[in-house]
């Protein structure tokens, strides 16, 4: 008992945690609290001895299930339920009204098979990648309202009848969600997914700067920089699923705060993908820390001030890029910067140029043409390179994606 | 009209592929309509004129909702609505006794107050990771039964009347459900998972062969590895999720073919998490291809043997250690393989000392400790550094990995 009791104390411990980062999740809850308290009493005033398959339910369970952390996952849900509902509806009295005309023996082949055919095809339609992505939940409820409407078995006028009752207690248990979720303190989506693009580009920044700072630091200068910095950019490699959900929300949601309705959502998936690239790169210099006291250290004390400052440079135009995202406007900074950076990276490449060993392979090596002469005493360097060239590729990447993502938001 | 039926047609070409790609998916799509044809049956039978709300739409529902395309989801869900539905129906019985006994004024406050804060309380507790990842399902069903028994206003009475029903018919309706999913070709989480990650090694292999061939393949032979396996590490890359989810829902389901109930699914994770560490670095290795051109052509040749043979050795054990997986067997050329591989990457640092060229940097290089010596001239190999030090960080993290596993499959 004990142990358990330690193990509640744990756990809440946590959800405390959890709440205390981020209150908003907090709010989430009092109004998912609030939407149901409305409905129920709603209902309560006036009791439904009916039976609980009253169509009060339906308002209840809209909410239940339709609500979620974001506005645009609500609406996505909710649009869903009702097309699907509607659509499943409308289909089932059709099937419904062919069955009765039809005979008494032939009846129940038309409705069962029909019901059969139908569920088979939807359910094979959500593993479809695009149906998956945007309507896997209204192919659950068409499937759902077709086989309850197969079931009930009753006449083709009452139907109509019962369709209306269903459809106006979605739409009050939809409308509900929606403007609860809209109004009271709301969550977008896309906001979600701008703050969380813009921090991953300041973690990168982070990390990139921390991992050389790691490598060229000899132990002299105290640590200044935790492994948590370090590892800062793991969060970018796994944010993918998120993002990618994140952005699907995201267009169903209307105009809100600096976003207009149709803003290029499509555009921060690709920044992210450009900035998971970047990632990989920052995981392979992560891997030469553990060697670098192989590296001869007077070498490393040579390269250490031009690497810093094409990484500083580099740093900072990841962070100018998040400021940049957060303003939607370019600014001016942003051209000097990067090309400061193109020039110390170019000022490394001279340097590296410059050093007087060279490897003495058989004898093609005088031979070589100018771009092989470039890049050769490049990776001379001992173990440098491998801290050099990646980030010399990662952010030639970046750049290339830089221009026509600022030139795609301003 | 035309666009749009040429849309149609692409739509269901790309569906007709996913079938036949893959025909376990319209098997399953077939067993879903087989399960509602079955349940709609049972109440086809006797046509339930006491409205779509009788008990009969709980298991019609029950199986739309619940069946899924794995065998451990389908339980897991299955479980999770069960559960769901019993907590909440004791409680919110018992919540309805206790206001039922404290007068008329009271009871309205008590129900709807008793509900706000269940509500609040349990949907803050899907943002807990431990129940998201486990019980998300089950705190959904929670709130909507706990709810619509709270808005039903029946006496408590006739709620164990009603509970009795509810619960009999979600039984009927799950059973059906995991008895469809195992018996009728059964798609098993665990399975699945293992095929998963068998097939992502062996892709791995193959990305890594080809990477390195390409690297070394001068353009003098004919390109034998064409793009799609040299991008092949990318599956590997974004598979986190459905590994993790796979992993989830195996964990529920009872032994299967070669599988035990308390099979060691996390070991899987293990391996998949040292796998994605490789896949970086073939990234890393592919970024290089791109400059290929740049690095000397004499050393490359020097190279190219022993690089090649590293490659395909650690290469072969990565397959050879799918088929361990496979097997669940340690073989015994898996040790010999493994010392294959040490053998020559030893051979080729052997070779990489044994190179005339040393770089000439400032004086101190005389002075350097036997490490460093064997660290520098590894480097002073133009380009080549990069294809090298990469894999040979990555085999002896993923050499490190094997033991462990095989040990815990064995």
């Amino acid at each position: 008992a004990n142990k358990f009791s330690m193990r509640l104390l744990r756990f809440l411990k946590k959800a405390w945690h959890l709440g205390v980062d981020d209150p908003r999740k907090v709010f989430h809850c009092l109004k998912v609290g609030i939407a149901l308290s409305v409905v129920s009493l709603f209902y309560y005033m006036r009791p439904l001895y009916d039976g609980v398959g009253g169509t009060a339910m339906w308002a209840v369970m809209t909410v239940v299930v339709v609500f979620e952390n974001t506005v645009g996952a609500t609406i996505s849900k909710s649009l869903n339920r009702a097309i699907g509902t509607c659509l499943a509806g409308l289909l089932a009295v059709g099937i419904h009204w062919v069955a009765s005309k039809s005979g008494n023996k032939l009846e129940p082949v038309i409705v069962e098979g029909s019901l059969f055919l139908l569920a088979s095809a939807a359910t094979f339609s959500r593993f479809v990648p695009a149906v998956k992505k945007k309507f896997d939940y209204g192919t659950v409820i068409f499937i759902l309202t077709f086989s309850l409407v197969s079931v009930s078995g009753y006449r083709v006028e009452k139907l109509f009848d019962m369709a209306k009752q269903r459809l106006s207690t979605i739409i009050i248990g939809t409308s509900l969600c929606i403007l609860t979720s809209m109004l009271v303190s709301p969550i977008w989506a896309g906001q979600e997914l701008h703050c969380l693009i813009i921090k991953n580009m300041e973690k990168l920044a982070t990390s990139l700067e921390c991992c050389v700072a790691e490598y060229f630091d000899d132990g002299q200068k105290t640590t200044s920089a935790p492994v948590q910095n370090l590892q800062a950019y793991k969060c970018v490699l796994n944010s993918k699923a998120t993002e990618e959900s994140m952005a699907n929300f995201a267009a169903w949601e209307p105009a809100h705060g600096s976003f207009n309705f149709q803003h290029p959502w499509k555009q921060y998936l690709k920044i992210a993908a450009a900035m998971r690239d970047c990632a990989y790169c920052i995981e392979a210099l992560n891997s030469c820390i553990s060697n670098k006291k192989q590296a001869s250290k007077s070498m490393k004390k040579h390269l250490s001030d031009i690497c810093l400052k094409v990484n500083s440079s580099s740093g900072s135009i990841l962070r100018e890029l998040a400021i940049n995202l957060e303003t939607f406007k370019k600014t001016s900074k942003m051209d000097i910067s990067i090309e400061e950076m193109n020039n110390s990276v170019q000022e490394v490449k001279n340097y590296l140029k410059s050093l007087p060993g060279l490897v003495l392979t058989p004898t093609t090596s005088e031979t070589k043409s100018s771009e092989t002469a470039i890049m050769e005493p490049l990776l001379t360097t001992n173990t440098i390179p491998l801290v050099e060239v990646i980030p010399l590729v990662t952010f030639t990447s970046l750049l290339i994606e830089i221009p026509t993502r600022v030139e795609a938001i301003v």
